[in-house]
């Protein structure tokens, strides 16, 4: 019953298979591979577009590399302010964009709403030499508390960004969970609500360690291929990444996933909804269920196996705990915990 | 026939297979599993001694990593003027150090001698608060002309870098094709000769991306963890790096390969030593051959679909090419490759 | 009538005084002349201990070199989110620590309370890889609003910040208006009150550009040195800044210049209570005053000729303004404003 | 009789009086003063072109201001191996650069050529993302051993440069020594010959602490008013870097006083040419001296309490040491000192 994270889970047999295939013979080094160019393809062809891909190993990574990229050192980057990148990163995006200001504001469910990036950018004077320049907005889908955003709410956003010259940027380390709730397309959830990059994860829907940062606009790349070079994130094996994203896109199976583990994040709250004393703290729109439980039923279910974090100290009797649902995670994970939380 | 690099070729099924097995269930993240655990504990029993583990998934990572750790911002490292770091990583090291100078020694056959660096300490003075302060050397192991310190090599510069408070640093992204040459143990090819630091390659001799940075004395471990973390190359799935270096360190694989690698390198050079005009460049102590060709030759093996890099321009109608072989290049393609060129 | 800010008035004449003595003849370079040394011996018997002092410049340099000095790049430094550091160096501290994170913290008038500290240092897990580390506090006397700490408030704080293995910096580059309202000695206002480094500044207060960076513990030095330099603020004529400096601290002078200004913001500011519809908005302990004043009369003291900043927008027909009042702010200049501010 | 260097000399009494000046009544801050715009209206008169103009007051926070400004992180500055910027900065331009490489380049004299940088670019592929990119060359007018640039020689240099999408600088912190030798316009000796930024140095030549970056092209200002904020050099008041600068600008003064010092330089040379066993090492060009001489004489020397640095250890009874002469060396001094070493 390990609930403590979706990249507790390993990753998929067809993503293996993959790898053992690309392990055969000679290929070009350092992302000049035929793979390499096959999940770029794959990617214009999900997304409507010709865009521009590079993959690297891990989300700080993409995430990193990218708002570096649209950075610079006297930017300031708008997130919000639980976000992973200002908060699990130790500084990671102040270190590759050189010292930018990462600037992180409040929002209800992890998600960010336009009136707060408005009255945050009032506190930045345009061209004034004494302030950091806003030149990027980054938010989260789905978000670090489970939740996600729709098309509007980030059109919405990024109509005020750009309205400011800041480029928007999306860590979609859970994109395909956040897809898999929104019902729409690949390029409604992102280029045509107005994102300019996007951190696109498969690691924790089931590859190895495998993300690739898509740029929906060529002139936006700029000098990314340098920055990943020089951050020891340019892999001269680069096919194993690749063939990682290529197995990863191979029909709707990241999509199916996905919405698996959703579906049984759902099932979760809703078992625990009829704990006594139990209250979901967020909606839940993908697969992360955050729940107030009584200590006393923590107490029982980590007796049992169960791992998953405590969001926060113990009060009042109760304790805020994260579950996150794999794409792995046996059903009959779930159906015991709730056994259990229920017992 | 690719002889272009030995990142050109795959990699091991068994390591293959070992992700395979690593892909199930459910385990620690970001090293706290125990693959990485067994790693260590192979690592120690190899080097015979406690040492610190930590898995990156590139070269350039595990070097700039461990230079950064080693050197302050005002500190300089020396190396090669042909070393990877200097020339190949596009200023990795001066980034991850915060500005340190990258101080770049002559040497016949890319090996460094204690006079030359003794020359060039002199020309730092310390505690003078306007030059780059003595902190690290860093050494390739097998070199970039695929040549090999021998152990006496190794600890004579070693004093003379620790006689002046700097630590030692051994880029061995090629450190099985140097250790099947030397017929020492990897302790007496490393801190036993005074190295500080290991990047302990992998990837080269048949992993997919796998690194580790060995730390001989755990004092000098101090912020490495920090700073793999903030550079992105904290994987969230790291056991499968370390599945990957588990699979590598089972048995004498890895040296046999490299063995292989070697012999298949030194019949390459003594085959081509028969093509009238062919000159060595450099002794072949590893898997690589440099040697000076006639570009008629050349042309003709080109047209046979031999893959190679020129090291230099053409000069008096030869060219100085680089061939390296990996643990996978097929004989056959040794054998006609020689017979294309001495067709 | 220009209320704008300190650093718009010139110099003490003594200083420029000294600048020509200093002008005379050669003197080492680089701070090792005599007037550097005499810096050094006036702040030891000022603050009553054995001080290691740095001469720079400017108050940004002063604050990020010795923040920089304190914090690792994985470090978190706390400060309030109207601080100079946080809100008016442009990222200068994030550079300097190449990626450490700025956390800043809501306090009334600008000042912090351990309470909030201690909420915030919470979500920094000790040893947790992903998290920034908490490693100085920066705290500013007299604060961006014109409020001083006690003694006592300074204590209290620097014992939760030890207590979290962190250390205590004070941005003083109005430390002399602070001490002129508080009568004790420079020594409780610092170190004794658990202040580990203190921006000691004179420009504000009547030098041209002349801050120290002042040291208590000379363990806390390490590098400081090395950092001054490589960020081009050593100053081959240091004997300028020096001088500057040691005429600075001759005397009481520059005490009384502090009290002079004190005394006239709190003539301004009583005198501004007696305008209809105005409201102090801070109290006036430093040589600062923040009042939100009718627009109607801001017009009329602009038509005048008096300048001064707006902070923040004009609501329900007033703006809140800075008067700011320096060494050498004419006392007919305050009489006028309050004239037309109350005719 | 101290020939250390020419930053052991104070400042012309001129530049004390306009400071003095400067001391009175309020101005705008951060540059935004008359003095400041002064500046900048005599140096598009000297330069004969509308330039953009920086105040800063340090020559290594011009220098590395500017390079930073031309070159990104992935870059490659190409300087003599012996420059300031290379040897006595302690690697700042890497810190400003974010990591941009230093290549050092031998060159006779402290002078590079063409044939040089034609041969070192040889070395950086264009496109090549595992090497830094050649962003811009860096000359020192005159040069750190005393001699200097022709015209010509810039130029030819400027157009290799420029051919290969290169920024030149100049490091003009002893400016107004070789342009006094060489008898052109200051435009001839700059942007006429291809030169893009100037580090315009007063300092040595008897400013307290002020130079002027000066971008003959004003699209390559760029970001560099942001730089020199985060970097902590951009002073509140401004004014009285400004001062120095006007005052130092206003007449032929600041050429007069380098003449003088090259004079005296040349008066130098020619007299210890006498002294048995004396060697100049390197032409007398501008107001620095190369001499090797025998240890003999310079303990002789030195005890009569001349000041002055060796430039190598003593080699075969010899020693090569370095002779500044600034602005304010007395004459008397000169000639004590060539009676000194001639007796």
């Amino acid at each position: 019953m390990n609930f403590s994270s979706d990249n507790a889970y390993g990753a998929w047999p067809e993503i293996v298979t993959a790898l053992g295939a690309a392990a055969q013979g000679a290929a070009a080094s350092y992302g000049y591979d035929l793979l390499t160019a096959k999940v770029r393809t794959r990617l214009c062809e999900l997304f409507e577009r010709d865009v521009a891909v590079f993959p690297v190993i891990s989300g700080t990574a993409a995430n990193v590399l990218a708002l570096a990229t649209l950075t610079p050192p006297h930017g300031a980057i708008f997130c919000h302010c639980e976000s992973h990148v200002a908060v699990d990163e130790c500084g990671a995006a102040e270190f590759f964009t050189h010292g930018a200001k990462l600037v992180g504001l409040e929002g209800e469910d992890a998600k960010l709403v336009p009136a707060t990036l408005q009255r945050a950018l009032a506190h930045f004077q345009k061209g004034f030499v004494h302030h950091s320049q806003p030149a990027a907005l980054t938010i989260t889908q789905s978000t670090e508390l489970g939740t996600v955003y729709q098309p509007g709410e980030i059109a919405a956003l990024s109509a005020l960004a750009h309205a400011h010259g800041m480029k928007v940027h999306m860590d979609g380390a859970r994109f395909a969970n956040a897809l898999a709730g929104l019902g729409c397309t690949p390029a409604e959830a992102s280029w045509r609500a107005g994102v300019d990059v996007l951190s696109f994860g498969a690691t924790k829907n089931g590859a190895l360690g495998a993300e690739a940062v898509i740029f929906f606009h060529h002139e936006d790349v700029k000098d990314f291929e340098y920055r990943r070079k020089k951050a020891g994130h340019l892999l001269s094996k680069m096919r194993f990444v690749s063939a990682q994203l290529d197995a990863y896109l191979t029909g709707r199976r990241w999509l199916e996933h996905a919405a698996r583990a959703n579906e049984l994040a759902r099932r979760l709250a809703n078992g625990l909804g009829k704990v006594p004393g139990a209250e979901l703290a967020h909606p839940v729109q993908a697969n992360a269920v955050f729940v107030r439980l009584p200590d006393r039923v923590l107490v029982r279910l980590r007796d049992k196996g169960a791992a998953f974090y405590d969001w926060g100290p113990s009060v009042g009797g109760r304790t805020l705990v994260r579950l996150v649902v794999s794409f792995a995670t046996p059903e009959k994970d779930v159906e015991q915990f709730l056994n259990v939380a229920n017992s």
